[in-house]
């Protein structure tokens, strides 16, 4: 029986397999198919989290995470976990790809979300040289310069507003001619003065160098198309939840999730099923930032902790 | 008029900062009257902020973030900040030691919380050098040995409970036969196996050589005294948040806070004031550890951006 199972080795995963084990659990496996450190290993530059300066990968940073995070106890399985399940005794059955299942007093999930592609050339290979699906994360690197954005959803019209403070313009490039998003928020794009609505108007193309991305060709409807130059292009057209692991035989979910598949959770994490902690890129409201899920990695071990000992000493 | 301001210098405020200013705030101070760093460049040792690796103190793990977090724009004014309160035009206006005011569109208070000290000798001398106001950040240090825990309440028993998962046993004093607890946790106490119960014993000294804590001497009701041979002593007898500056002259507070006087925050860290915004050790349920803290700050930094292109734009 383990004290807790971690499914997920990214920033949240790792910092609640430091956490818990530190803080006196005894059997703690992290579960994390490949290599731990999560999407932001992708990132080719990282420089907001705190503590952590100089000019790094996302790889550099995640580096020292896993020999620190554990040093205190905390296993690491190489196997992908299909489904974590409520057992007959009323805890936890965590079930393996290869068939076996282990049981657990408590779980922690921080399986991410993984940002659709919108799908068009070059895509892939410029991702993370000018390609980016976050914001937040990589806006600032395009201060005063010209970027475009991909979509016509609430987080693409607010990406781009987010962008347009920093950036000289903001071209939103989008398929229709209406988006689907809050009044209000539409509303602001129009009065921002520095985002130009390309409209109608459907990606065919990122095009660039060796220094990365210099452009992207959109296709109109009438079949013409435009080439507009920008070092940067931010897609937003949606992201997939990995909450696989927590959909159960038939269908539902183990715990609450929203429309969009996100864990709903309290402010300590908690998800509406005890001794299960939903953290990171999965949850509601997530900003989507390492120091943020490393946060809420923390959060959940002190929880997961007091948990096992009233339910072994309550 | 600022674009935000920031209220504390510690991890919080200081990712606050660079989060807003990143995120294109063109206006944003943090008013921290000493040097940003926070409650934690009191600790002697901190091994559990992840990807910040070796045997480092508080002062040097906060050493890179005030330079980090002011490069894009971030000012910090070393001044006292006395109050906060709404504006006449219902912005915030924010009240200064010297009679200034500033006015400012948001508003991140993130001032802490500050453990009240039980008051015995050698409390002063040796905290951070044996006495601690905090089992998760330094309980590991005591790994398979005795410690002393001093109060009577629910946290000093949860906390007691966190440190005999780790230590060998835990002296829990208190100065009366009865605790103040939740049932439950009195109940979980008392089966933990380590933990034993000095009771009706008031602390009188803490003792000591060059190295730290050697012991703790405590004096019954009869007048008898015990020397209680640990190098760890825990005392949680409370705390004070640091909430003074959002008190309105008429002693009401300027936003929800609950019973202990944390403030009322949701999952991104909004008040319900809007455009004020809570992180850190002052918030409800805050866990307390220096990466949580600086999550908090990236969230509401995220919100206090979308919050002031509204108010600007909408």
């Amino acid at each position: 029986m383990l004290d807790c199972a971690i499914i997920g080795g990214g920033p949240a995963g790792l910092t609640a397999g430091l956490y818990t084990t530190r803080g006196g659990l005894a059997n703690v496996v992290m579960y994390e198919k490949g290599m731990p450190g999560g999407q932001i290993t992708q990132s080719s530059e990282i420089e907001n989290y705190p503590g952590v300066t100089g000019e790094i990968t996302g790889m550099e940073l995640m580096m020292p995470w896993p020999e620190q995070c554990q040093r205190f106890g905390l296993k690491h399985e190489m196997v992908e976990v299909t489904r974590v399940s409520k057992s007959e005794s009323g805890h936890f059955l965590i079930h393996k790809l290869d068939g076996t299942t282990e049981e657990a007093l408590s779980v922690i999930v921080g399986t991410g979300s993984t940002p659709k592609k919108a799908g068009f050339v070059g895509e892939e290979t410029f991702f993370g040289r000018g390609v980016s699906t976050c914001a937040t994360c990589d806006g600032f690197f395009y201060k005063g310069k010209e970027v475009a954005v991909v979509g016509g959803g609430d987080t693409a019209l607010e990406e781009a507003l987010y962008l347009a403070k920093i950036c000289a313009k903001v071209y939103l490039i989008h398929r229709r001619e209406q988006f689907r998003a809050a009044p209000n928020t539409i509303e602001r794009v129009k009065n921002s003065g520095n985002i130009e609505l390309v409209l109608n108007a459907v990606p065919e193309e990122v095009y660039g160098d060796k220094m990365g991305v210099t452009g992207i060709r959109v296709k109109f409807q009438d079949g013409s198309t435009r080439n507009i130059d920008v070092p940067g292009v931010f897609t937003f057209v949606g992201y997939n939840v990995n909450n696989e692991v927590l959909k159960q035989d038939d269908g539902s979910f183990l715990c609450e999730v929203n429309a969009w598949g996100e864990v709903v959770v309290d402010i300590s994490m908690r998800t509406n099923v005890h001794g299960l902690f939903a953290v990171g890129d999965m949850r509601i409201a997530a900003p989507k930032q390492v120091v943020c899920a490393a946060g809420d990695g923390a959060t959940a071990a002190l929880q997961a902790i007091a948990y096992v000992d009233e339910i072994l000493n309550g």
